[in-house]
């Protein structure tokens, strides 16, 4: 592996994202997954200022075993006025047991003398003395120059004097800082080059999202000669987020040839972005980079004929080195091409079948011109497909009728009450159910009506529900699409179900779900 | 304004992102905020491939009255082996009534014979008649180059040859086009200024997500010559989208001093991009740079005191450019000064009054907290202020209980009955009312109970009726939103509602919207 350090922040600056709050268990668990990926720095919090980051540190010596990973503790450089072997916070840095320290020390001498209120010099002096008081009780010392770029912008000779006070105090790493997020690629590619050339540090990058550059930013860092890049997993962090870790490494090792973590790790990039999402609750951003849902899913009919014959003409990377797949969707502006292509997906070898093409992609512009979507409920397609293919074999059960009555007298919450009347299994079921809303009431109603022929689904539940009213202009007469996500506790599907009722829209995405469901895993009608 | 083109293409190629799909009303809607934001040229979609792009450009001629942008058709060149002015989808261009047409076009020699299956030849005599064919129809005609920067790596030449007949054939722009997205900025500079010098083309630049870096590269081609760029609002698009043009625009405007769109209308970004989303129904992005709302939300701690003294040292740039605002979680003064403001216009005084103005803050910011919204509901907002301001004078009337029953037998259509037990004027009423669905039951049935107190109520008509689940990690167990439009053939109002219960939910902001009428329309309390 090369010498380029890969610098993770998740813990202390991601967790600065508004509505992000993680407790130490959270950021124990993290930490095990930054350390599979293979990241060489956890910044772990700031020990000392928090009494969960304090926390942190002891239970992350005890429980954590990492592979790969150094812990770094962050915290600031002394009081002014003071003296860094009795500052506290400083202690606190020692007590941690981290082997690396970031300090965080403000290089722009308008926060030095606004924000800080000191002198240029006393700013400096705080720098020396708690670089060499770390280094000293044997830590290695990384600084985050605060506001670095604006500082250089405004003073250049003191944001380099801090870089220099640093290095000679014992600094090995000074990274440079774009705290507010305002630059641009090719004025940070300037600097750094600028601050190589005057001072003797080893650079770093520490870039935030606000212009919408934070990957480029760091990637200008690095083709300028900094060699150890901060960052976030799923781009965490205050605002617009810090640099996307997860892209900015693989940028640097796919595109550019860096070796910055073992291969066979950066292959775990998408499972472990998930598996932070869910320990964050940030839902993932389908449209990430590399790791996004959406990164190597195609819609286009154009691009769908001709992906069949070279899938590297249509995607910009072997989606495998990150762990991600490549989909196609089926849509409107699909074509016969990419009905083929998810057929053999499901096992059909519809090549030479002209006619059941033509009769497939008939039915889904149809459909999706009465408002039903099939690149976002891939079940309801695939129930679609094989009704086309094998003919009605799933026809599991048949529904005579269903009701469902919702009322609230007051002030008083509102209930749902549903009864499903099915015949499966040769019997006729007359079923309830109840719940906070009329599609809760009526998922409840239906798989009570069922469960006697099918206790397969006992197990199933109803997890996302989604509402889209089409042509709103003529309000509630307007037609509206529901997906439905459900559930078998390993996986997930979508079903769609369109109709002028919002009730019965719901209740065909409900029975599609079931239906799926019940084909998924292998079910025989009964 | 600059001679910069800002070329939109959210209705285009942002419609291929995985789970959008835009009815033509809604890409009617989506172009009207788009002239309002200032763009050049709106991309509206593709003619004759596909029939609601058709009827887009239909309607848009009789229905769009632009004041900025003008509207381009896209489509491809003519067919391999045939004839531009025989060309059903060639013609469909010229028939769509748009003066710009945008012709995708090979530009990668292994795209045209693996995809498109020609020779090298033909694909430059398809460019050449196709582009002069629609000149000679008083076309202007802009050419985007597919794979451009990948077909430039592998064949220079052709790459160059492609766009050099583009151009002699009488198209105003070639717009470079990055295709699959995997691009660094470095490289997009150094191409677009060698096709500069190689060519006599105005250049364009077409760029995706999935380096993240689709705005870096966006800007390092106008750095490098390139004078239109193309872009989709929120960055919609394909896998991870395209680059975002407001991000785009604002750095290009706001870091870089061009003059793209006239600054007013910049300061409708925030707005605009939302409700773009309103449309689309994809959730915004809070991390989005400039207009997310948290692009410029701090955590309180370290900045707190110092963002008070100075809020420059904390931001990139002043957030009232694109419309948005600076939040801070302590002492939000910009809350109570907008909730003074809006005291104003209803004719309140609140300037001294401390008092009130903190307690309709801590409302605001608590129902904010439990999922409504009064950016996209000013009627409930106003509605909360009157009576926090004046007490309960607007009890227009007591709601004892409701009860809507849906019901469907087979594959019969669902219908929804509503009865509605209400005191006014009085009077206990007891009404019923139908519907295709619960909330129009509700709507009948409500106003069909207040006639006879109001009858002003009987012009009232709900025109628009949106559902968004909250927290969808819970599945229909989630907080529902529902917003609702209501008219009363002059003007129109939106009001709120949020519960666990859709229908309920329903019920709040359908009662809000009947207050609201009447309060708008001075009827006393009978």
């Amino acid at each position: 592996m090369t010498d380029l350090h890969v610098y993770d922040t998740t813990l202390r600056d991601g967790a600065q994202q508004e509505g992000l709050n993680l407790s130490v268990s959270d950021k124990l668990a993290i930490a095990a997954h930054l350390d599979e990926l293979g990241v060489g720095y956890i910044e772990g919090g700031w020990p000392g200022a928090n009494p969960k980051d304090t926390e942190f540190f002891t239970r992350a010596q005890q429980e954590l075993r990492l592979q790969n990973a150094t812990l770094a503790a962050f915290g600031a450089t002394r009081r002014a006025g003071g003296n860094a072997a009795d500052d506290p916070l400083v202690r606190a840095l020692v007590h941690s047991g981290a082997s690396v320290v970031t300090l965080v020390a403000k290089s722009h001498v308008r926060h030095v003398e606004s924000a800080l209120r000191t002198t240029r010099k006393e700013n400096l002096a705080m720098v020396r003395d708690t670089v060499s008081f770390l280094a000293g009780e044997g830590r290695r010392v990384f600084l985050d120059a605060e506001h670095f770029f604006d500082g250089y912008a405004t003073d250049p000779a003191y944001a380099l004097e801090v870089v220099r006070t640093a290095v000679e105090a014992g600094a090995e790493v000074v990274a440079l800082c774009d705290t507010n997020g305002g630059m641009l690629p090719s004025q940070v590619g300037d600097v750094v080059g600028e601050v190589l050339e005057a001072t003797a540090a080893r650079l770093g990058i520490h870039c935030h999202n606000d212009t919408g550059c934070a990957v480029a930013n760091s990637m200008a860092a690095v083709a300028a000669g900094a060699t150890h890049v901060q960052g976030t997993i799923n781009g965490y962090g205050e605002r617009t987020g810090n640099a996307d870790l997860l892209t900015v490494v693989s940028n640097l090792q796919i595109k550019q040839g860096l070796s910055l973590v073992e291969p066979p790790r950066l292959k775990e990039a998408t499972r472990i972005a998930h598996a932070i999402s869910e320990i964050t609750n940030v839902p993932p951003y389908s449209r990430q980079p590399y790791v996004g849902a959406s990164a190597f899913a195609h819609k286009a009919g154009l691009h769908a004929s001709a992906i069949k014959v070279d899938p590297d003409l249509y995607q910009h990377t072997d989606p495998q080195a990150v762990g991600n797949d490549m989909r196609m969707l089926v849509s409107d502006m699909a074509g016969r091409a990419s009905i083929e292509l998810k057929g053999r997906e499901l096992g059909y070898d519809l090549a030479g079948d002209d006619e059941t093409l033509s009769r497939v992609l008939r039915k889904v512009k149809d459909l999706e011109l009465r408002g039903y979507t099939f690149d976002a409920a891939d079940a309801s397609f695939e129930l679609l497909l094989r009704r086309e293919v094998e003919g009605d074999v799933h026809d599991f059960f048949r529904v005579e009728s269903w009701r469902v009555i919702t009322d609230a007298r007051g002030e008083e919450e509102a209930l749902s009450e549903a009864t499903v009347k099915v015949v499966a299994g040769g019997e006729r079921v007359v079923a309830t159910g109840e719940g906070n809303g009329p599609v809760n009431a009526l998922d409840h109603a239906l798989r009570r009506a069922l469960s006697p022929a099918y206790p397969e689904l006992d197990k199933l539940e109803l997890i996302d529900f989604r509402v889209r009213i089409l042509d709103a202009a003529h309000g509630t007469d307007a037609v509206t699409r529901v997906l439905i996500e459900t559930s078998d506790g390993e996986t997930s599907w979508e079903t769609v179900g369109v109709a002028g009722n919002i009730v019965e829209a719901s209740w065909q995405a409900l029975v599609e779900g079931v239906t799926y469901g019940l084909v998924r895993a292998g079910v025989p009608v009964r």
